[in-house]
């Protein structure tokens, strides 16, 4: 299963790598940050809720405007 | 001795960090990033070349404008 998470607030690469290494933390997702779209694209082998997935970013600072 | 060094490209709090680490970590170096300004303003407490400074910075990717 793949879900898009849209994200306000990452500026740059180093943006991109916290935000992909805390979504991939998270035992089931695979991460990939396209920083130019402020998406972050995951793919889920097990069940993950919206609301693991929004917390790990916003861990971050950053902030979660959707996720579908 | 004070000296300011004029960066381009530090975006955000991650930047930052990063170019304050990196000058922080040359012996005899004392530095603090305003990102507003795009400065980092360098303390020394024994002698430093801008080289030295200069390289510091661009090993993290961010263009040195000048050193003063």
């Amino acid at each position: 299963m793949t879900k898009i998470i849209q994200i306000e607030g990452m500026s740059c690469s180093h943006c991109q790598a916290a935000v992909e290494n805390a979504l991939n933390a998270i035992d089931g997702v695979q991460a990939e940050v396209d920083l130019a779209a402020g998406t972050a694209t995951v793919t889920l082998t097990r069940e993950v809720s919206d609301e693991t997935l929004r917390q790990a970013v916003e861990e971050e600072d950053y902030a979660v405007l959707s996720i579908a």
